[in-house]
């Protein structure tokens, strides 16, 4: 795309200035519209070093309300940071609905810095590219408007940029050894510029290539995009998304009417056995740690199926420094304003760190669904967006164990009522888990087609049978170390 | 404090085995109760190197709910840390209302490391003992309960240790070179924590030596503290805390009836006066930038008075990649759960970079304290607290400026007015706006008393007189370029 790019025409200076005007107006007024509208808008500036990405994004910003907008650097990932996955700091900065993000230099440039030295292998590079498309992918079929620039400029350009801004103390500090570096290897450069352009040119996010050799005109280029992006998005806002294909590799788990549930375990052996896994698990999160395993736990299940003593089984075998127990209860506002995967991706483990999730994004193809919290096109996407998203995960590294605890109708009456009639157990039980027991129809339909679609072999289900709670909690162990040896091995 | 250090004397087995029952069984009961009762436990456990701090809150913990506490390895800060005030990532681990966080090592390792180093003199080190007693007076009187703990063992117990944990691979990670360090140097170290113990012992957070040498007994210590502790918490709740008399050099202010609000700027004036301005702040933008001076810029004003278009004069001259301004809205559930400075102490800048609040922590005196949101001596408290808040920013570097914008109760209306016959505008003017206009001369007594009491010579407060907005926007630009120029003076 750039070897190929012809610059735009330039328009005379009188009509220069008016184009400029008309979209500095359009720009501001299709804020307030945006705020109304609960549209997010992420603008992603990548480009040569020394281009004027960061100026550019100064001057479009003065048409815009501070208080519904914000610029951020991307640097190099700093050490914690490259204990997460690749995207993480990236998913982390993504607006909220009603404003703008805009971020100096992205994905893009972390990923093609590491192609100019040699640090990604072309498996590596496809791998990276595919996970980059379904993030773009994802952002846009949740309602986010993602706006991709690329500042170009040629390398004669950005050598006297970077001698003059060198020139000057107060400007020095923002030429990099990279920006230097990249106009000593330009073509090189341009070469992975070029195909990773091509690579990631979507139909929901394109490349825009701004001609940078000047500021006011790469200034008037970035708006009349922006712009134009804005009115397609909010025209394209009713449209439901097409739904993708599930081709996951799935991994068989029965329907819950399969599920037998009088499994159960003798009490001494229960003790015994608890003891003897537990230490075992110990062991296993050295090792885990050592060689910077992460791992993800989920836990799915009935109201009152006892998930919370079997997390507890689970983490009194943890050493206290390495894991975390995330509840998630409704999304609070910050986390209702953006993609619904945000909070769990902001909540990922390091490398090394086990998180346990006490309910999961799984909501979306639950509560969400039988509540109506988002609309059908929403939550059937969700099947195809979660399997991208644990593949995500496991493409990482982590080993993801999902947990549903089921138990019977009657048996939640029974620990319902147990509940509402031992004072140390009241705060356990609310109206609310009343009223979705009278749901539970509802609920196991979506809860099978929720398995069946999700159960992939690389994340599958697993069920735990927990009429009787301390079978269930052994299972669970069970499968974690099954699980954390095979990663180990 | 350990220096004369006499060792609790250990129970015989039997009574030994009987109270680890009850306080295991207590801390449970307990945590169910502060769950309830929305009382916050931060638990500092800090101590020699190989002490058994971290397995000791492992054991701790099993007691507890994992839903309902955290543990927190804190690390030397990272680079991006260091640019924040040192108390930064300690506050941001505060816990929330009915939870527990464990800090395994926290600031007083931190000092003392500096210390053993020779990496701070004893005037840095006062000051900073300083600043600590401040935050943890400030935790408890905000209903925090605070533990602290010291694990305590002898140099030959630690030698022990240490070699024990390096022959072990899966546990010779666990044992830093700072560990040797203070093993060689075990004299040395003494002295550094015995002085900061002796210097930090206050009453509404004492220290606990816990006798490590046996890490059975030294969970019984604990235990027992923790259960103690939140049992007298739990009784002092209804308690008011004692009013501190202020101390902070003030700055004259004048009462809001004193100020003549028919300033105003001939507008061909005002443009010529804005641009040059602008130029003039752009230029120091940067200079603050290399120089490392973090600037945190507090707007304050009646509904409508202008504060957001004064804003935008201001982060228009910004550079982009510099400044954030956060508006400050009413807390979400998050930030409503904690100590009510932990979402500013979250949002502060890092050296180098500008934060501008639209709203502020002046809230507490305000809206909080007339919409009795806050308890009498909450908010009559608040004006010590936030004293001390802004002293510990200016303490650290930055420079801390506060606007109050102000205008009649006639301008108020004429501007409400436009905006509800304004379509692009209405969303600007909510219900809220008009109650709180109701309650004027409530709030202009509550303000009067907020800028006498809190305008401190380190940050001190400015009135922009803004009938006349574009008089307030030239004066808030003057402000904050003599403040600037100043401080990089």
């Amino acid at each position: 795309m750039l070897k190929q790019y012809s610059k735009p025409e330039r328009p005379d200076k009188e009509s220069f200035t008016k184009r400029l005007k008309q979209a500095r107006e359009k720009l501001a007024a299709q804020q307030m519209m945006l705020k109304q509208r609960n549209l997010p808008v992420l603008v992603l500036v990548e480009g040569w070093g020394a281009a004027g990405k960061g100026g550019a994004i100064g001057r479009v910003i003065h048409n815009l309300d501070p208080r519904f907008f914000k610029v951020k650097t991307m640097k190099s990932p700093s050490v914690e940071e490259q204990r997460y996955p690749f995207l993480h700091r990236f998913f982390q900065e993504i607006p909220k609905a009603g404003q703008f993000v805009f971020l100096d230099s992205g994905w893009m440039d972390e990923i093609c810095r590491q192609r100019f030295h040699g640090k990604m292998d072309d498996a590596q590079y496809d791998a990276r590219i595919s996970s980059v498309k379904r993030f773009e992918r994802q952002l846009t079929d949740n309602g986010y408007l993602l706006v991709k620039l690329f500042f170009h400029i040629s390398r004669k350009e950005q050598e006297k940029r970077i001698a003059n801004l060198l020139a000057d103390k107060d400007t020095a500090w923002r030429i990099s050894d990279s920006d230097k570096w990249q106009n000593k290897h330009y073509n090189k450069c341009l070469e992975v510029f070029d195909r990773y352009l091509q690579d990631t040119d979507i139909p929901d996010a394109p490349w825009y290539i701004v001609d940078a050799k000047e500021r006011h005109w790469a200034e008037l280029q970035m708006l009349e995009r922006l712009c134009t992006g804005i009115d397609t998005a909010m025209q394209n806002e009713s449209l439901a998304v097409q739904l993708l294909q599930n081709s996951f590799p799935l991994s068989k788990v029965p329907l819950l009417s399969e599920v037998s549930l009088d499994k159960s375990i003798d009490p001494a052996e229960y003790k015994a056995t608890l003891d003897i896994l537990q230490k075992k698990l110990y062991g296993l999160h050295y090792r885990l740690y050592r060689k910077r395993v992460p791992v993800v736990i989920c836990y799915e299940g009935w109201d009152a199926a006892g998930k919370g003593g079997n997390i507890k089984r689970v983490t009194e075998a943890l050493d206290a420094r390495g894991f975390e127990v995330h509840p998630i209860a409704s999304p609070d506002p910050q986390e209702k304003a953006r993609h619904y995967l945000w909070r769990f991706w902001t909540r990922l483990p390091k490398t090394g760190h086990i998180a346990i999730f006490d309910r999961t994004w799984y909501g979306r193809v639950m509560v969400e669904r039988l509540e109506g919290f988002c609309s059908t096109n929403d939550w059937q996407r969700a099947y195809y967006e979660i399997n991208e998203f644990e593949k995500e995960l496991t493409d990482w590294g982590a080993v993801v164990i999902k947990f549903w605890v089921q138990i019977d109708k009657q048996t939640q009456l029974e620990r319902f009522e147990e509940r509402q009639n031992t004072p140390e157990k009241q705060w356990k039980i609310t109206e609310e888990d009343w009223r979705n027991r009278e749901k539970w129809d509802e609920y196991e339909v979506a809860i099978n087609e929720m398995l069946q679609k999700t159960s992939t072999t690389y994340a599958p289900w697993h069920i735990l049978e927990s009429v009787d709670k301390k079978y269930a909690r052994i299972k669970a162990l069970r499968i974690i170390i099954d699980a954390l040896e095979k990663a180990l091995d």
